[in-house]
């Protein structure tokens, strides 16, 4: 299988974090961003939204961090990560969708803003990141991972872009239960530490 | 199954929507939302992002539109419109997330904008809607729903703010295929008119 990657994208970490952590081998192919390679064919026909990560599996394409974190998941076959009852998978659904829109719209858009350029606005961007890290804290108050009691493709999703957050010029000292919840993240087995 | 609902809520009108073609029963609990009971116990502790809508099954309770259309496919047990295969929902997946992304910070936005006076960017979210909308059309041109072929839980959780845009000033007529899919959306057995 081989991902489309960009090694700065918190989106494709949670990709490469997941696969590094369920022992699935992935063949990265770097995407070369800058030169905007993934706005020309083949790359802005697999993904017309024009985004890293993509998965090419044989000839099957997807896109979308949180699809490919499902695919891999189900494919891969532990229940652990992604478990197959209705219940379960919507506990981890309420924190895939917490990540592809709060999280990507507060601690994601600031690291846009400070790394990247990106003409998006910084204050209102910290703004809800305060927001979304007081939800995050006072949960994981009340529990070790995200959903099921245990580690699985939720804390994946959510997990890059709150360890990347002091690159978007948030301190994360506030939010203990966070900071505990990342030590366990790098606690385990197979770990892939964020990119530098 | 109690579903706590704000009638002009286009994500409301997810969960609406789908139970309506599924043949699922809810009892449907309005909030006052314009008296912010939604930021207040219990509705606070039941999601802490203070949004709408939430599920209440038993004592088990669920925030989040594609988490909820997510868990009442899978209780209800039809696999057309959640299959169990990874790759099938993998596919279904990358348009929760575009659900829960590009279409909630572009159509859903504008419309927050002109119908609930929300203090966003308009412009911002009319530019943003032009490409989903291109997208979206782009894609509709070469199969007739979102995912796998048939109806899925994918075009109920993108249906609501498509077919809602033209109350955030978004024009459809320029998006032809979109149109045909807002028609056979239309046609299918037990469809929920969107909220007036």
């Amino acid at each position: 299988m081989k991902l489309y990657d960009r090694s700065a994208s918190g989106n494709c970490y949670k990709v490469r974090l997941f696969a590094a952590l369920a022992g699935i081998t992935l063949d990265i192919v770097p995407v070369d961003f800058a030169a905007g390679e993934h706005r020309h064919p083949p790359l802005s026909e697999w993904n017309p939204l024009g985004q890293l990560p993509i998965l090419r599996d044989g000839t099957h394409t997807l896109r979308d961090s949180q699809a490919i974190l499902v695919y891999l998941a189900g494919i891969q076959g532990d229940a652990d990560w992604w478990p197959s009852h209705a219940a379960a998978q919507a506990e981890i659904m309420q924190w895939l969708s917490f990540a592809a829109n709060e999280v990507q719209h507060s601690l994601c858009a600031a690291r846009l803003v400070l790394k990247f350029d990106a003409p998006l606005d910084h204050a209102w961007a910290l703004k809800r990141s305060s927001s979304v890290l007081e939800v995050l804290d006072r949960h994981l108050l009340e529990q070790p991972w995200l959903a099921l009691g245990h580690p699985t493709i939720a804390d994946c999703a959510v997990f890059p872009y709150v360890v990347l957050a002091p690159e978007g010029g948030i301190d994360l000292t506030p939010y203990g239960h966070v900071a505990a919840w990342i030590a366990r993240m790098r606690q385990l087995p197979g770990f892939l530490p964020p990119p530098a």
